[in-house]
């Protein structure tokens, strides 16, 4: 059994479907101020290995825009919470290139520490379409046409970042 | 004596002017991604208290723009090197509130932790005028037409947040 500590419940039910050997924690970890979710995740894992028994991994992901050197990146939570959706389309005013990617890492520590990686390819659209949790009415994957927004959640899971990263460590898991 | 730590010289320089018996220290610690600034000095002086004998203070600071519900505020530093001044112009387009504040914290340890503060109230300015670093071009401290850009050193100081927080623990180390 592997604890992911998250107090996100979605991101756990998420999980779930696919490593079904793991339980839910919620036990609080810094998020450090760092160029790279890697970084981030290395931290939390340094804070937390002494104070579980069990093996653990947690997760952080961002969405990065490249006409915005990499903003909001690391802090792509922080940025939905104050400037949020318009914020970013009023930055992309203008700018041709909107190439944007998804990226989700995975922390895994079993003595020492492993990191899987995911990555969704995609563009920032012209405006906002469709609902859907924080970026996704203005992310368009790589090979559609739609907003993750304008997405049901199976057609969405398809492209998750989240899910190649959970796949990768699934992959791991089997391997060992 | 009390050890200032940080990597920035300037701000060392600044500080020798108003408190005399101090020196620079760099020792590298996390700032974690918090609301505030005193969450994030406080976790750096839990991080630094065991790994240095004498007394110690760090200093943080930030803007805060009140129609951007206090964007960049903590993470203003990542933010400038990503969308800079020109992001945060094209976040206040049409915006008539302009309020904002800069803000310094300063935290000092001496066995336990005291916390200082200075607020610089103003606005954020239509375009960048003058030189200057980081945000000082577009920021119009309350009191003046100019922006801090525009100033002088002397006359950017009589303003200064960081000044401000700086004097506050003057007095505090003066009635010990």
């Amino acid at each position: 059994m592997i604890y992911f500590i998250t107090g996100n419940r979605h991101k756990y039910v998420e999980a779930k479907k696919i490593i079904d050997d793991i339980e839910m924690k919620h036990i609080p970890y810094p998020e450090i101020q760092a160029d790279s979710l890697e970084e981030v995740a290395k931290f939390g894992i340094d804070y937390l290995k002494n104070k579980i028994e069990a093996k653990f991994f947690l997760e952080d992901s961002g969405l990065f825009i490249d006409a915005l050197k990499g903003f909001p990146g690391v802090y792509s939570a922080y940025v939905f919470k104050t400037i949020g959706n318009d914020g970013i389309l009023k930055l992309m005013e203008g700018k041709k290139e909107r190439k944007a990617y998804f990226k989700a890492v995975i922390a895994y520590y079993d003595g020492s520490v492993h990191i899987f990686q995911g990555i969704c390819y995609g563009e920032i659209a012209m405006e906002k379409r469709g609902e859907g949790f924080g970026y996704d009415p203005i992310f368009v994957p790589e090979g559609s046409k739609k907003t993750f927004g304008e997405m049901s959640k199976e057609e969405k899971n398809k492209y998750s970042h989240r899910g190649k990263a959970l796949m990768a460590f699934k992959k791991f898991l089997n391997s060992q």
